[in-house]
């Protein structure tokens, strides 16, 4: 490889990482914005949401090239194109987590067209906790940090607690009052959303571990 | 490149493509396996269905690993550079489908210690249709064929209005009575998994169209 060649693939690179960082940014603003849409009741910030969407849409396919035009140009070298493989696969958790806020969202927008079933604790603080593990597995990817990587699967725990504890609650409010029966199942729905973007960010946290060390942690091998 | 590596790349990439259908196989099976387990409620069911979990979960891990071997020892053409790069991405697609199933079963446990809540009619259809585009998607996955996989895309919609049925219907069940809010709850939980696992082989499916027309047709680009 050519000095300049090599100085090209660097910028590549460099530039694969800010596109992976700028859809991770936006799709914490689309965890923030759609949590709003439930617990400010402001149904006006879906069409926010929407137009994100539409962008994060754009960075995946965007992502994908990317990776593909390295692989298809280069021979990168061994730690490099685990790096790019793993970018491929992400740019799909990302988009998932993406659709995630959306469906929140949109189960917000019907809760806000009823009165408040009751105050909202659990699901802000399990949308808080999954927002920063989304945060912490990009910047362990990028960093390829795996210790950072590793207490991330640790949070998952608690994200699992959280939504089990909402389950168990909405369904005795149910139980109870037949009026609650709607809020209370889409209320649920929140809540495995969210679980699901911290296993999204779970996922990307086992694929660093697997980059940084080649030690694949996925289904505890 | 020489005839005889010629020949071992044709070989891999055979192999990578077997390994594939086997897992696809195998998640079929978990699919049939967890929808027995809440028709039959047969309970016992589950346990084969955690041995077969395990072997998914390794051959996800083996089609990454033979997909990393074979972008870092060759310089694939541009069609195959593409066929393995989606066989990474799909691996993930078809692991979280025998998550699903596993998913479905764990709630159908739950459901077998309480009587019946109603006829199962809807949810075996879901499970029939999902399962099918698994099928499809990866037939049309190795035999590159677009064709096949646009087909899927339009039984993605059958499966949604399924889902949508099943959970107004069970909804309005819940509303009559506060002892159907439990097994309600769990039912809609296995019909959305349904509709997940039929997510899952949209995405494979599009990824095929990528593939075999370079046409990008995620999120209506």
């Amino acid at each position: 490889m050519t000095e300049h060649t090599d100085k090209h693939y660097e910028l590549q690179l460099r530039n694969l990482k800010e596109t992976i960082l700028k859809m991770g940014g936006l799709i914490e603003e689309m965890i923030t914005c759609s949590v709003k849409v439930l617990t400010e009741r402001n149904s006006r910030l879906h069409e926010e949401l929407t137009i994100k969407e539409k962008e994060v849409n754009s960075l995946e396919m965007e992502i994908d090239e990317k990776c593909l035009e390295m692989l298809a140009l280069r021979q990168p070298a061994a730690s490099d194109l685990r790096f790019i493989c793993i970018g491929l696969k992400i740019s799909k958790d990302l988009e998932r987590i993406g659709d995630l806020a959306v469906n929140i969202s949109q189960q917000a927008m019907e809760l806000n067209k009823e009165p408040q079933l009751k105050p909202y604790i659990d699901l802000p603080l399990m949308a808080t906790k999954s927002q920063k593990m989304v945060k912490e597995a990009l910047d362990s990817f990028v960093h390829r940090d795996a210790q950072r990587a590793k207490s991330i699967c640790e949070m998952d725990d608690e994200v699992d607690d959280l939504n089990e504890k909402i389950f168990d609650e909405l369904v005795s409010f149910m139980q109870k009052s037949s009026d609650a029966v709607s809020r209370g199942t889409r209320l649920i729905a929140c809540s495995k959303h969210l679980e699901r973007v911290a296993d999204h960010a779970t996922n990307i946290a086992e694929q660093v571990i697997f980059m940084v060390q080649g030690q694949d942690i996925r289904h505890g091998r």
